[in-house]
């Protein structure tokens, strides 16, 4: 028999991240490819010791069906987390889906008919886009430096013209960039979508992983007229196996979100929630994640000074202060691909940029995960790199030498 | 600001069970509303014993993010459970889901186009309406017997003129009616799709809990062109707090349903997979499924016992022989909402009928759990209802008398 899919599927592929990662996991590859927490940092013992108690003291709660919002007493902890960064809220404007991605697809789900607009970053989350695809949405994608977005591009999609339904933002420590919004760009943006119809869905995972200052203030943060819908996530600072996110949103909004969520999967894992709620309990959240900084902040050092020492100069990286990623440009003739498919035989792995595009992808792009390793596979990893781009580059420069000598 | 929802957030709305099962939540209710197993029977000491091996063994594991299919040793044990109930498959088949029910509402995703076709039994499953809703397709259902659907509506339907993209049927001990098709009506169904390109979504999260026999063989058993998709769940014979099922379906299909997965939500509790992993390694599913068997086929003696006992002659009602539920007729002219009305005053609960329903809603219906408490209160709360029927049914018959005369 033939079988016919719904369109929408005809709009998607697979993610290029979980391909690559499936093939790294045969073991000897230095990957820089995942967004993977180091396991050696789960905070194995406590969560050992915390899930016996769940199941001393709320066995019946933790194995049995649970609200669609969400745990009561986890949901009370998450707003005082967001209190830390400057977002007063509360269990009345707080979802638990199953991650922070489980955020984006509802978001999909309860806004985006097709052909609506969204405007993204350049470059921005693949999988986000890979989870909006599936609404048909248009894109309208948006330069952005090291600041940030551009603010006149912003003001110019959604004023002129089209009705803009969503805008996906990372401002902290991007996804794939590295890139943090400055606290002027913030305030820039959130102004350019005054008088606007367009919310805002601030996907905000690495926030908590500032290697120097305080977290950053999210735009939640300067949120007048409940145009941001937050995304949090216990998966970079706890770990990602307990599939636990959070979704901060007006009580109007949040209506429409628990619905999608009740017809998604009726609600998060009861126990993976009593889990993290009685680790916050603990007040161990914060220490865990002080441990994640310095450790991560080093591991990013050793990555740029491999990168600066390695690789040729002519190619463009980010220094984050901040997160998982540093994001490098090539040279423009260079496809990252091209790096990859030799890189993998030297079993080395990376994730190549083009996916991180909404439209218009620059394939001389890649990004780079340090925290999943130590300084020294970093620096080796990096090495390997650095040797194949100064091969492909000077066989590139000789091909166009040849070429223009031809012509 | 205004804000304006998806056309597909129009067409959904939320659920009845929910909002009653949050009021009865506040306690001192007999509820026969949730579709919840009893905490008591939760094999706790086990499973607590086990989340410290998996803590000890297969932290990294459970704790980091997995592949989007599943846990691949999960995925091996569910092959042999599905062996047991005559599917001979492999992992290649399998993806775990949270839960069932998101099994369904990634059908939708892969599967529905706005103005489909999908076919359903009367009375079917209210939370898989509320799923496929979303994606805004046409339903025709299927008038059903003790047996099973009719088959020449199912043959009409399926070869006279529309496409029907999908059957969503719930052979064994369905809910709401805790109907179980039999054999013969099983073959008939499936030959009445024999040729048409019509899918069956086959959710079989009951099966197992047969009272006096083996548990029926699927749909799925009796598949040869690879036309059923088959839902499993974990949620009825050890907890439902552990969000997992599982989807068994042709590898050409689970592709997309593993893409809806993976943009949905990337993948479903590494931690709650290794726990029903390792709880599956010990052999314990066998027995705590007998103990559940036995429980609740007494529970379920009971309440068709105090049915008889206390209701009035003239209602219908089945006599499950496996699962959680009994389904009742009233007498035509009596809407349940009326009776949950009073009955909600004095404390006891359950679900309306008509949210079964696809299409034209029966109003005179209403499901009752039986699952959740032990017969004592069982024979209480349906004291309680009978007392309430008595006076609905002599108050209706002299209204009816009263209006005649005036006439």
């Amino acid at each position: 028999m033939s079988i016919s899919f719904a369109h929408r599927m005809h709009h998607t592929q697979p993610s290029d991240i979980r391909e690559i990662l499936l093939k790294t996991a045969e073991g000897g590859f230095i990957s820089f490819a995942g967004g993977l927490p180091d396991p050696e940092l789960f905070p194995v013992e406590l969560l050992n010791e915390l899930a016996q108690k769940v199941f001393r003291d709320h066995s019946a709660r933790a194995l049995q069906y649970g609200p669609t919002p969400g745990l009561f007493p986890l949901r009370e902890k998450i707003a005082a987390l967001m209190a830390n960064i400057g977002v007063a809220t509360d269990i009345d404007h707080i979802q638990i889906p199953s991650g922070a991605q489980q955020g984006i697809s509802l978001s999909g789900t309860i806004f985006v008919n097709p052909g609506d607009t969204i405007i993204t970053e350049r470059p921005t989350y693949s999988a986000a886009i890979n989870a909006l695809d599936l609404f048909r949405p248009h894109y309208e994608d948006i330069e952005s430096d090291e600041e940030g977005p551009d603010i006149e591009q912003v003001r110019d999609c959604v004023h002129t013209g089209q009705h803009v339904k969503l805008a996906y933002m990372i401002p902290n420590f991007q996804n794939p960039s590295g890139r943090l919004w400055t606290t002027k760009r913030r305030a820039a943006f959130m102004d350019a979508l005054a008088g606007s119809e367009t919310l805002i869905i601030e996907d905000d995972p690495y926030g908590q992983l500032a290697f120097h200052d305080q977290p950053p203030q999210p735009l939640k943060a300067l949120d007048e007229d409940e145009r941001v819908i937050y995304l949090g996530s216990f998966s970079k600072v706890l770990c990602p196996g307990l599939r636990v996110g959070w979704i901060v949103a007006s009580p109007e909004i949040l209506a429409q979100y628990n619905l999608a969520k009740q017809f998604n999967d009726l609600h998060t894992s009861s126990f993976d929630q009593e889990l993290i709620n009685a680790y916050l309990e603990e007040a161990a959240l914060q220490p865990q994640i002080d441990r994640l900084r310095e450790t991560y902040a080093s591991r990013c050092a050793a990555m740029i000074s491999a990168i600066e020492e390695s690789f040729p100069a002519n190619i463009h990286f980010t220094q984050p202060e901040g997160g998982l990623f540093t994001w490098v440009e090539l040279p423009k003739e260079i496809n990252s691909r091209d790096l990859l498919e030799i890189a993998m035989d030297e079993k080395v792995a990376f994730i190549p940029g083009d996916g991180f595009f909404a439209t218009r992808p620059m394939t001389n792009t890649l990004r780079l995960n340090f925290s999943a390793m130590g300084p020294e596979k970093i620096k080796e990893g990096i090495a390997i790199l650095g040797e194949i781009l100064h091969k492909l580059i000077d066989q590139n420069y000789n091909l166009r030498v040849e070429k223009q000598r031809k012509e």
